[in-house]
Order: structure tokens, then C-alpha cells, then sequence
């Protein structure tokens, strides 16, 4: 077999591979979006089907064939080509993917799928000592995954390698230093000024059929074509990107609160532009057809709910829109007054609910006690502890109990560990990116001020989304902004957004 | 391997196939509910990615062997129980799928799939000549299907035996003569009626969502369980059973037009009252756990259609609830008025526009035409000409052009020879089985007339439901009924109710 006939049927496996991939999209879509309760039991069984036969068919030992097939040829000789690129990273995945015994996979399937029953009582009990024992059987397996993938330099290197492929422990720690100690200053700031926004202007009445029209009217004007996707309302908002053609999102509304769906459906609809703006054409199920990561992907969304929906720019045009839908609400509003209300900022214990400029703060607690239990450093006994300490000295405020602390989140009940810190870099990317998009594009604030969105993807396109995986995260920041990744970006935009808003 | 351990993998395999099969039902709902029209291109290879899935599956000759190992054994020694109907009725589907060599299935696919474009084109332009080539072609492959099949007694018997598994086409040629001859008897008295009810009440304003509303509460009458299921808006009506615990049902509203909808969501509850009521438990996938045939399924639909839908009883509870949803378009109207305008009776060309009366008038005139294209009587240049002759003779009036003739349904250029008769079986079988019904169930009429539907769907569960494929069709009726299929019973319930309506 040549590596040319390697490649193409290796494409063609990933190509139905990917295709099976998106059925089980699907129905993951409909379980959130419609599926009637009777439906639970089926449905698992339809999804841990299509799941299994995934993993089977990408562990295929001839996958590994095909790829060792390509490997050192001619066809990857250009390190900087589509096809090295898929490659590359196909091998990436592949060795994650077979490295993990099949009594680990199925161990931790078991032991996750209980510690999520156990989580949610023991969060209801706001009692951490009910989800210890639970927690303690995530990390020892964590740290036996993180064994099998093997690691340079600290085992939490393994773990966040999944979701930041190439990204290092050691770095991300060092810019997350430098935020948390400049976000901490901005904090008590802000927590001493002169000047407040009021905040009850958005929880006002808000009709949730008005606030799906005006969101569908703000997701058109970001470029979401209605033709290749829908925006449905589900419990949990998420993206979904079927494949070429389809891509999903979701929302909820609360009719006594505007930001919940509007800057939602603003971030799904970054996540879903991302999606559609990815090149898939002959490559879909390859690598180079997929996102950088999931930090990169979270740039897209946050860039569209923060860098542009919380601006007062887009809200010079979308404001008097919003008027006219919302009269009674906001017909006697200044954009100013209406502008500092949806950026007020106030330390609250739940990293969901969060504002821009104390949910970083949030993200770099957890990764910080991630790291520190990996590296053995402290025990899942400590964590309530450690927590409730870092909040503190983070926010300023004591936790009241476990429930507004270490259990809030689902995401080490499912085993998720080194996911977190995605989040926190999702947000610096976006603004570095979004600094240099500024500077690219002449008049970029005046096309906002029109409702003119459509500058700002088409760079988005040209500089992020049509790479793919084709380069490493850290290695796409370089070559988009001319730098390496650093907390300055973020700050300078918070630090004069916040001046401004709260007179400091 | 013993026939038990056979017979289990078996069992096994067939689940699997079941849950795979029931994957391809969700995405085929999700395409005809919500899917953008951008996603049709990707989840056309999502459906024939599972589809050629399902066939490798089912059509593995491990499979055969299987079947093979139970034939004769112990397990289905008692040719009534469970598990020799599934043997029996797995051999028939084992033996069907596998029959046909695989470029058969293949061209015939290839030329279904364009002989509908051909087909839509053909009717947009009334013009029977431009299908005619492709009515030629699937007729040629329907007759090396039958051949493949292989059949006692003509080729007919081969192709009906796919939809109505055991059915012969001269027991069924049979029952649809005499039934013609006093169809076309009734509807003559009825166009010459001296009493006619007044159709407009139906066509006055029905806002859709008010329509929905009523809707739902009508389904829920009829025992549909809104937690086991769904009623969603489609261009074409349908049911689609998931599987266990999940069951949708869609319909489309026509403001201008009472019937459309609410006997469509009767129908379609007809079919799904029958997927929810067959056990399914421990035998999902195997035949016992399917319907009986299309004919049966069809019974359940035409019953709570007509039997129940049309009948005064159920508007005796169910007119004034109308009234207060409707007040403006039938405050005014009298029971009796309202009762005739949903039974108006009028011969027009469009069989999915029919009413009672006229309907199996159309579906015999197809059944005819295919069987003696299959006999090779007549030849597929002969179709429009036949049909249009016969449809003066059954209806009293001209074909005007194609479109309103035998360019009006599907189903030829989707290759499905063999398929209407069912429709019309449906009709023969909910007749006699609701007369049993009804002589079964003391006060079955004051259940009604208090809106009460669940003596009915009980006696549905226990006679029909609870049977699966366990009974060939026409051996339930018997079963059921104590008598052979007849169009008797069919006669005597239009004949009553057209003579009251008519006055003749």
C-alpha cells in the first residue's frame, strides 16, 4: 500500500467516522431539546451504542496502521501543510484515545456515572463530605489516565493536553498568575467606587417571545445563517455543530432577567460561527476540519458576548432596537445607564452566573486546586478547605457553604479534570485576538456603531476559523497577534471598560 | 452452540439492530420536524450510512445460521407461542432481505431515487408520458423482485406479501369485489341524496394553536401519554414508534379547514396507541415485539379516525369542548349540523383528500391496475388510459388531467408495488374489529358520549395490541372476530351512518 492509498482510506474511515459521530450529535441535540421524559431509557441505550462503536472504530488498530502509513513521508514533509497537520494531530488523538486500558475507560464509565447521582445529592445537602469519597475515585483515576498518557514535567500536563492539546501546565500557571493578581486589584476597585450601575434595569419584565426574536435578530446580524442551523431553548445552553450544513444552539430565556439569554445566545452563536467557518470540504472527519481547542473555541464565543455584546458601540445601534421591542422595559433607559447594566460586576459564589471581571477569578481557583491535587501537593480531603481559603482571599467574601463552593460545578463528578482552565484561557485569547482585529480593521467601532458585524467575521474567518487544527493554540496566537499569549490584552480592555463604568 | 444459546445471541443481535434501527427513526423525524434545510445534504449520509448498516447487520448469513440453529427445536415446538412466531416471522424477513441480490437493491435504488425527481416533474407538468420511462423501469425491477421472492399463484402474491406478510392477492381480490360493488352502490344514493350537509361549517377560522390545544386534549382522550411522546407540525403527517417509551406523532394545521388536522392527529394517535401498546419488554427487536402488518396497523388509525372521530357519541362530549375553543366559528352550530359537515361525503380525485365513503374506491382501483401490471394484463403505457376509465366507472366522473389522475401518489416512483392495498385492508379490518369492539364493551356508545375512550383502547390492548406480530393478519381477525376478513362489516357501518346523514 502506498501513503497515498494509506491516507485516503484513512480519510475514508474518518469521513464515516465523522458521519456516525454526527448522528449521535444529533441525538444528543433532541435528548436536550425535545425528547419527552419516557424517552431517557432508549435513548442511552441509542447513544452508548453509537459511542462504542466510535471508539472501536477509531481504536482500530488499522487507524494506527494507516497513520504509521503516512508518517515520515513525502506527504507530510511540509511540517506547515494541511496534510502534516492532520497527521499530526490524528496521532495525537489515536494514542490518547488507544493509550487508556479498556478496564480504566469502563471503570471510570461506572464510577463517573454514580459520582454524578452522588454529586447532585450532595450538593442539594450542601455537604462536600458526602461527594469525598466520590471525588477521591475521580482523581486516583485521573491520575492513573494521566499514567497511561504519559507526561512531561507534572501529570496535570496529561489531563489538559485533552482539551489544550500542547498547551503546558507550567505556562498557562504563569499568565494566570500575573491575571489573578492585576484581577484582584481591579476588583477591590470596582467594589470601592464612587459610582454604580444599576443593575435592575435588566431585571425588568422581558417576555421570552420577545427576547427569542430580538436574539434571533442579534444572531442574524453576527452572521448565524437560519438556513444551515436553529436556536432552540434547552435547560443547560450549548453549541452543537452536526457537521457541514447544520449547526445548533440553545438558550433559555428568564423573562425577569435580559442577560441571561441575550449574551448566551451571543456566545453560542460565537461557538456555532466558529463551527460553520471552519473549512470541511473534503477533509470532513480529518483534523484540519475541527477546532484548534477548546480554549480557542471559547475565544469565539466569549469574543461575541463580551468583546462585542457588551460594548457600547454594538449597543449604540441594537439599543433603540431593543426599545422598540421592549418599551415599557427600556423606552425610558439612556444607552449609558443601560450600557452599565449589563456590565455590572459583583463577586458572587457561582462561576456561571459570573461577571467578566470576577469569572476568570473563578476558573484559576479550580485549576489551581486541580494542579495541586495532581501533583499530590494537597488530598480531595482539603478541597473544601483550599476552597473556601482561595475564595476569600480571591473575592473577599466567605463561603456560606458547599454548595455555593467546591460542589458547585458538574464537571469533576464526570471526570473532567484539566477542563476548567479552557474557560480562563477561552478569555484571554479573545481578547488578545480581539485587540489585533481592532487594529486590522479600519473603523471597526463604526461598523459596530452601524450594526455592521460582518468586518469583524470576516477577519475571525480569515484569521482563526479557516485554520482549523491546522496549528497548536498557543502556536495560532503567535502567528494571528505577533505575540505570545499574555494577560495584558485582557486587562487593558477590562481595566478601561471598568474605569469608565464605575469611575475609577 | 444449543439452540438456547443460539436462539439468545440471536435475541441479542436483533436488539442491537433494533436500537441502530431506532437511531435512523430519530433522524428521520428530526429532518421532517425541525432540521434546517442546509443539514438535508449531511443527514442523507447520515440515513444511508445507518441504513446500509442495518441491512449488513440483519442480512449477515451469521443471522441465517442462527435462525437456522432454533428452526425445529424445542423453542418452537408450540407453533402459537412467543418465540416460534419470532423464529417464523424472522425467517420471513431473514428470507426477504437476503432473496434479493445486491445490484438488484442497488438499481433499484438508484432509480427510485430519480424516478421521484422524474415523478414531481411529471405532475407539475400533468403529463403521465414523461413518467411513463420510469414507471416502466421500477415496474420491470417490482417484477424481478417477485421472481427473486419467488410465490404460489401469481407475482402479485410476492410484493403484497412484504406489507401484508401472508396475504393473498385473490382472498383480498375477493373481499375488495364485493366491497366495490356496494361502495359504488352507496355513494350513487348518496350523490343523489335529498338531504346534504353543509361542509362549510369545517371551513370557517380554526386558528392553528387553538387547534393544537384541541388537539393535544383529544389525543390525551385517547390515551397518548405526552410523556412517552411527541405531536410536532410536518409537511406530511406521520408516526414514528422510537422504540420503548418513545413515540411521535406529527400533523399539519390548515386554519381554513377543521378536518385536516383533527382527524390527522386522530389517525396518526391510531398508529402510536398501537406502538406503545405492543410489550416490548426483554423481546425488543424481535418480530413479537412489532406490529402485525400495515394492513393492522392501519385498522388502529382508521379506527380512532372514523370509528371513534366521526361518530356522533364522541361529539357529544367532545362538541361543546370544540365550542368553547372555537366559539366564533361553530357557537351557533347545532351537534347534528356539525356531525354532517365532518362526514360530508363528495367524489373527488385526490385519495389522501377522500372521505370515508369514496376512499377504498381509489385504493382498489390502484390495487387493480398493479396486479394486472404485474400479471402482465396490462402495460405500464396502458396506465393512464386504464385509470382514468375505471375512475369514471367507480366515481361517475372524467379525470381531467394526469395530475388528478395516476400522477397523484408516490408511491410508484418510490417502487412500493404492493403497498396500497393495505390502506384499504386497514378500513376492512377497523370496521370488523370495532363491530367485535362494540359488542364486547356493555355502554360502549355512554363511554363515549362522556368522553371516556378507555374501554375502547383497553379492549384494543388486550384483542389486538398485546399480540405484536404473534398472528399473521388475517388469522387475528379471526382470532379477534370469530369470522374471516368480510366487507360486511364495513358496509353496514357506512350504510347506517350515510342513511342518517343523507336521509336515504
Amino acid at each position: 500500500m502506498t501513503p497515498q492509498d494509506a491516507y485516503k482510506e484513512l480519510k475514508e474511515r474518518l469521513h464515516e467516522i465523522a458521519i456516525l459521530g454526527s448522528c449521535e450529535a444529533v441525538l444528543g441535540w433532541e435528548e436536550r431539546t425535545y425528547m419527552p421524559r419516557g424517552g431517557a431509557k432508549l435513548r442511552s441505550e441509542q447513544v452508548s451504542l453509537l459511542a462504542g462503536m466510535l471508539h472501536e472504530r477509531f481504536t482500530d488498530p488499522k487507524i494506527g496502521e494507516l497513520i504509521a502509513a503516512v508518517e515520515g513521508t513525502d506527504i507530510v514533509a511540509d511540517a506547515d501543510s494541511i496534510d502534516a497537520a492532520n497527521i499530526r494531530e490524528l496521532r495525537h488523538d489515536y494514542d490518547k484515545e488507544t493509550k487508556l486500558p479498556k478496564e480504566l475507560v469502563e471503570e471510570k464509565a461506572k464510577v463517573t456515572s454514580l459520582a454524578q447521582g452522588e454529586w447532585v445529592t450532595a450538593r442539594a445537602k450542601r455537604d462536600f463530605k458526602l461527594f469525598l469519597p466520590w471525588l477521591e475515585k475521580v482523581v486516583a483515576i485521573a491520575k492513573r489516565e494521566a499514567e497511561c498518557f504519559g507526561y512531561e514535567g507534572e501529570p496535570y500536563n496529561a489531563l489538559l493536553d485533552r482539551y489544550e492539546p500542547g498547551a503546558k501546565t507550567e505556562e498557562v500557571a504563569g499568565v494566570f498568575a500575573e491575571l489573578r493578581k492585576d484581577l484582584v486589584e481591579l476588583n477591590k476597585k470596582i467594589q470601592n467606587a464612587p459610582k454604580k450601575p444599576d443593575e435592575s434595569i435588566i431585571e425588568r419584565t422581558y417576555k421570552a417571545d420577545l427576547q427569542a426574536i430580538f436574539g434571533e435578530m442579534v444572531a442574524s446580524a453576527q452572521g448565524f445563517d437560519f438556513n444551515q442551523g436553529r436556536l432552540d431553548v434547552t435547560t443547560h445552553p450549548f453549541c452543537s455543530g452536526f457537521g457541514p450544513g447544520d449547526t445548533r444552539i440553545t438558550t433559555r430565556y428568564n423573562p425577569h432577567r435580559l442577560n441571561d439569554a441575550l449574551f448566551g445566545i451571543m456566545h453560542e452563536c460565537g461557538h456555532a460561527l466558529y463551527e460553520m467557518g471552519i473549512p470541511k470540504e473534503g477533509n470532513f472527519g480529518m483534523p484540519i476540519s475541527e477546532s484548534t481547542s477548546l480554549g480557542i473555541h471559547e475565544s469565539q464565543s466569549r469574543m461575541w458576548e463580551n468583546q462585542v455584546g457588551r460594548s457600547k458601540d454594538f449597543w449604540v445601534y441594537f439599543f433603540p432596537q431593543l426599545q422598540r421591542i421592549f418599551r415599557s422595559a427600556v423606552g425610558d433607559v439612556s444607552l449609558d445607564d443601560f450600557y452599565g447594566a449589563i456590565n455590572c460586576v459583583k463577586p458572587s459564589y457561582i462561576r456561571v452566573e459570573a461577571d467578566e471581571a470576577t469569572y476568570n477569578l473563578h476558573i484559576m481557583l479550580r485549576f489551581e486546586l486541580e494542579r495541586a491535587l495532581m501533583k499530590g501537593e494537597i488530598k480531595p480531603a482539603d478541597i473544601a478547605g483550599e476552597w473556601n481559603k482561595r475564595f476569600k482571599e480571591y473575592f473577599g467574601i466567605e463561603v456560606d457553604h458547599d454548595a455555593n463552593g467546591c460542589l458547585q460545578d458538574v464537571h469533576w463528578s464526570a471526570g473532567l479534570i484539566g477542563y476548567f482552565p479552557t474557560y480562563a484561557l477561552g478569555n484571554l485569547y479573545s481578547a488578545q485576538f480581539f485587540a489585533k482585529a481592532k487594529a486590522d480593521i479600519p473603523g471597526l467601532h463604526e461598523q459596530f456603531q452601524r450594526g455592521d458585524l460582518s468586518g469583524l467575521l470576516k477577519w475571525l474567518r480569515t484569521n482563526i476559523h479557516q485554520h482549523g487544527r491546522r496549528y497548536r493554540a498557543k502556536d495560532l496566537v503567535v502567528k494571528v497577534t505577533g505575540e505570545k499569549l499574555s494577560h495584558k490584552p485582557l486587562m487593558d480592555y477590562m481595566t478601561k471598560k471598568y474605569s469608565e463604568i464605575y469611575g475609577i
